[in-house]
């Protein structure tokens, strides 16, 4: 499956190091005005650039816009776009053609498909994250006139100061504004559609919300979410609160009006560029391996950037879910 | 939404307090003899018979099957089952029909329909989790000839000793005999498929895989898990197996042959019989409330019966969701 | 896949002579007052009660009601309900259990599935149709209060007159009151929705919408359909509506406002009874069959009830994908 | 919904005038060598060039491909293509940007999303149908080994006598070699897939299978469709056939192992250059419209083409959603 959402969908396609990679984004709403500097800026704050330890390719990351816009203008079509892949350097990849990389994917997708790119890692490579951005920035624009805004930022890092190798961290994001009946019931729990969007992105291992893990090792007293009327002399205008928030905002699969606050685990970039591993060939042969091409050495600074786009996406998707005429 | 899975689907049904919950699985392989007495199994190891703490409502818990099966095989069309609600105390509810519980979904569900049935949680009871179980009962049946087993257990434990109060704790639940190349690529991984069951299950607030959280205070070359081949000296049967299973079994979102690890967190049970605390009712009005209803101790012990089957459910239709002509 | 809808979802379970029937509707509105008469009344025009050449299979056909539905009003969480199967007479399908019927569903789910429920039809018995006709007066509940309604009736009758044979027909079914911009682009044109809809009910062999197959031989100037703006000095008031409605009230795959009219055509019932038939038997081997079971004359009277729930169905499902926030 | 298909799913996107359209196929298998020949030779089948009457429009339609291809054999990922949009004349559209041309989407795009682009039909256009052509040549690639081949072609032709206007008529397709055992039950019926696929075709009115709609006016016996058994002797290679094949080679949903016969009316087209003709402006205002644009004749031979790429990727999708592991 290459589609993520529901009602507001994107497919995404394309291989590291093959022509182009992009996405389709099917159930916009028409008549939004599209930013083209926030998608630029998103792409960004993706972008290796100025980023120390970060991988040395260098991708224009422009995005052609195809179709569902017209006048600068969304049309309720689907949008499409185009980043080319520019500075592809497949020669980098000609010794792994033959010998499947520890922690990657070359092997699984050769056992699933009987084929791979072998090419920077093919379709599984992070790449494929900018269209991940792309079309987050156009949930953003979806839901800023609502009141809905996303932040992410780094919480954790893992050990950068050993520079003998790569690190991971945790990244911390929150959905501030989001109206309190947001969610599905039973299986389609936000919390179930945030997990599924988290746990998507390569290098992620874990999920939580609201006190998440440390929640395990509390009690329920110290769990409890008291509710309060915000304003109950007013009659029009009471918002319900609770006066903390273990919960993350969400009780039940389904949003209070609190911020939804989560936790994403990364773990350490697999690819070490000169370290010699252990691994198999595609004959079945034991070999060892001298790991190359051009990589980061954390995922997390521009996993910040990723995690944003798919709570964009999960939450403006979630909001059209709830949609009834 | 109130179905699971892509190919192997489960939609369910049913309040608390209503005349029955069920289920109907579609997609389920022809051809299969049903187990009805790992059904029974199942149900049971989620009954709160037999646990210190666990709710004294009893329900039999007996599944009525009303289609999909013939002459005890299934029929490869939908298996639908009924299972009656009759141990339902509506009564104790009459006072939260008007104010919201903290920690539950009573407000949110409110917020999102209008309307809520306020008997036992209504939709949002846990209960519905025996329907899963159903469900999961035949994913084992058509993983066991597979030679693939789900097993989980309680990891760790709250806090039990404190007894004026509710507590949580962490399940552990292994995939073992998955073949290599199961799990789709980008926003199908099998992480992410898994991460959403999990999440859907009440009370669970984080997952993760493998090294998981750890990973991301590890160095990748700690993370490493080396490829060997099992026995490459008999081309006819060899198998890529890695000495470290930090990746949990999962590479690039698609199993790598190894056994699937995770870990689910699970938050105190929110109702604390007796606890007097403060609300907001149904005209916006501050109130107290003394929680009442039986409830478990803790979802931990039941919880590991659903967990088990979600992973099963989980792990059969992505063997199905794999399946090509 | 037993599950029809995109947002509004009846997904359906039951053989002809197993326990129960049934179905589970999710999606659909909460706050609904559910008008059991209507359910009632749809049930019985869809019965062979008073339908002369009717099967003289007797079933109460009374649903009981399982989940949804809270002191009459629904709640928004999956509706359930199941129809017990009451007067089966499994005996007059034995010799059936190792041949196959010519025109039925025998050989063809035996080629898919390796097994099939020989007792009257099975999965493939049109007695299924039941549970569309539940679900259809759920959707017109819906649909009434938006002035949106259905009617479907009888348009040709084959062969009624040469009684010692069975005959089909075409049913007319009109949407009225559907408002513009309902449907979508590219492959959910309304049309689509539909046909596909038409096409699932048992005996149907055609559908054709606005002038259908007899387009297919007029010209382009006879088929115009020239708006006109309904109150056109009243800037507030002003519909556009077509002088003709060649179109059958969708373009482009979306309601124009005008009505929706199509055509449904129906092959004659299969089942002759008495009839001595050369066929096949499990074994491969040629046999003759002589048929029986009770069965109507003629599919007809009784589809036009099943044609009104799933056109009731579909343009709910439509309204309903249609709502943005 | 711009995506067609369960398991074979392709996703379109692209208006007439924008800067191209384009398609990703999900869910194609891999390892499947790709003969660009045949996608080059199904375009043509569909362009105007050398059919009397057809468009003066002239698309190069030389598809890109932006990923899922591997020297040059399928991934098993996501296969994009784009088709650049290089002859378009928008300038012949400027009059109806703020007027509805009668019997086109203008209004009842500008109904469902408020905004529209008016160049050349926008989404609605007939170019989209390329985007179908290209990836039901994949879908032929598929089929091909297995046995399964798709035949359409003309048969009826409405007026082309009568030039001054423009006209339709009926296409005739046939899916042969499929074996028995293909389609869903119950909503997922082969006839119901392949009726939503022709449906969604721009200018279709009307679908039938089998013998149709002539069926209605048929008896039961004249319909018997007797089975035997094609080589009884050998118990190794018996198959199952009818002698007659009224039922089109779909029984209950499930194809029989006899061709899928299937009849698809075509209105004629809508534009009839020149002709002036009574519509409503976007203000409301009624006034008068003459037509202008590049458009064919007739639909038909341009449709069959159509007809054939939408039959094969039902098929094939149908073919992928039966596979069981």
């Amino acid at each position: 499956m290459n589609t993520f959402g529901q009602r507001l969908r994107l497919t995404s396609f394309g291989e590291s190091h093959g022509p182009a990679i992009g996405g389709v984004l099917d159930g916009f709403p028409a008549g939004v005005k599209v930013d083209f500097d926030l998608v630029r800026r998103a792409l960004e704050a993706r972008s290796p650039r100025g980023i120390a330890g970060a991988t040395t390719r260098r991708e224009a990351d422009e995005p052609e816009f195809l179709s569902g816009i017209y006048r600068c203008v969304t049309l309720g079509t689907p949008i499409a776009f185009v980043i080319c892949n520019t500075d592809a350097r497949s020669s980098d990849y000609d010794d792994i053609a033959d010998a499947y990389r520890p922690n990657h994917a070359d092997y699984t997708y050769e056992a699933k498909y009987g084929i791979r790119d072998p090419r920077g890692g093919g379709r599984a490579s992070a790449r494929e994250t900018a269209v991940r951005v792309v079309a987050g920035a156009f949930a953003e624009m979806m839901l800023a006139p609502m009141g809905v805004t996303v932040s992410a930022e780094v919480a954790e890092t893992g050990n950068p100061a050993d520079d003998t190798d790569t690190y991971g961290g945790i990244v911390q994001c929150t959905v501030s504004g989001l109206p309190a009946g947001i969610g599905e019931p039973v299986f389609g729990k936000l919390q179930s559609q945030l997990a599924a969007a988290m746990m998507s992105i390569p290098a992620v291992k874990g999920f939580d919300y609201g006190d998440g893990f440390a929640a395990a090792a509390s009690t329920g007293k110290a769990q409890l979410d008291e509710f309060y009327a915000d304003a109950p002399d007013n009659p029009h205008d009471r918002r319900i609160r609770t006066r903390t928030n273990h919960s993350g905002g969400i009780q039940g699969g389904i949003s209070n009006g609190m911020p939804v606050t989560m936790r994403i685990a990364l773990k350490p970039i697999a690819t070490i560029p000169g370290l010699e591993v252990a691994t198999v060939g595609s004959d079945g042969g034991q070999r060892n391996l001298r790991m190359k091409g051009r990589h980061d050495r954390s995922a997390l600074p521009r996993a910040v950037a990723v995690v944003r786009a798919m709570a964009l996406l999960t939450v403006a998707d979630a909001i059209i879910q709830n949609a009834m005429p």
